[in-house]
């Protein structure tokens, strides 16, 4: 077997997490590697510079978020988890991907208001998992956001921490385009 | 002002620096801009899955290294990043870049039996940072690789450390085609 299928996770609080996911996409299409990307919390209305790429490079994308939660409803927040949430158990388990990802599920699993609520519990996503590894196991999975549970980094192959050690947003700095999003 | 260019280090044992980089010159592309990379230490002969995408991206992209230091002879290590490090000045200083990705360059500025040669000290680098920013305010520069030394984490705008939580190297399992190349 040429392959086997990793599970990664990519947290902490410093930047790099989505677009070394996204980086890791761009050498899967280089080897003409068949992906699929959710991703949780962020809307597609946002002016993500991966979204036109991901399109144009023919790497089928999702953005099933509602937006920051700080200027969306929580209600709005929850129903957008859920139905991300549905999305990922239905890929996860189809056939034709080399690589799943699932940017900014670790925030949704650890949103302490949507946590209340138990739209996701960690539970549900080490047994997709874990159902993953028995039907595709050369097929790798990709994790992506702050505060991942211990339950994930757990089941994880790989885990790599990203750590803020200087940021322009404490000089003062705002988001640069290209660079942020 | 739109723009304030970014001085942004990624560096660390963790996997996950030069995919974030990476992930950063998809979103640029999705925003029209223009990118440059010149890649240390990595030889275009090795089958690395982002090599052909960038090309079909649009990304200018020059792989200036001899290949892995353990394969290859000293003198060819320090031919290529001579060689790498002229192509870096005067790109890095050239009009019509957004961005400049200097993949690796922290490997090339801190390996050991490199460093003896002083092929590049720490202060060109520097120096160089200082004049595109006087030049160029706007430009973008990233810089890859483990071992960033102090003087460049001062001078940054933005780093992150990416830390090596768990990685399937140390259970055995060897490097994953669309994942480490």
């Amino acid at each position: 077997m040429e392959n086997k299928g990793l599970v990664i996770v990519l947290t902490g609080d410093g930047k790099g997490k989505t677009t070394s996911a996204l980086g890791m996409l761009l050498r899967m299409a280089g080897h003409d590697k068949k992906a699929c990307v959710i991703q949780f919390m962020k809307s597609s209305d946002a002016g993500y510079g991966e979204f036109k790429m991901m399109d144009r490079l023919g790497i089928e994308n999702h953005q099933v978020g509602a937006g920051c939660t700080w200027t969306v409803s929580k209600q709005a927040t929850i129903d957008s988890i859920k139905e991300a949430w549905n999305l990922t158990k239905q890929k996860v388990l189809s056939d034709g991907y080399d690589c799943i990802l699932l940017d900014e599920l670790n925030i949704a699993l650890s949103l302490p208001e949507i946590f209340e609520d138990k739209i996701i519990d960690a539970s549900e996503v080490i047994h997709l998992i874990q159902q993953m590894r028995q039907q595709f196991p050369q097929r790798h999975l990709i994790i992506t956001g702050r505060y991942a549970v211990p339950e994930l980094i757990e089941e994880a192959d790989l885990v790599s921490e990203i750590k803020d050690i200087k940021h322009p947003y404490t000089k003062g700095i705002k988001a640069q385009r290209g660079i942020e999003f």
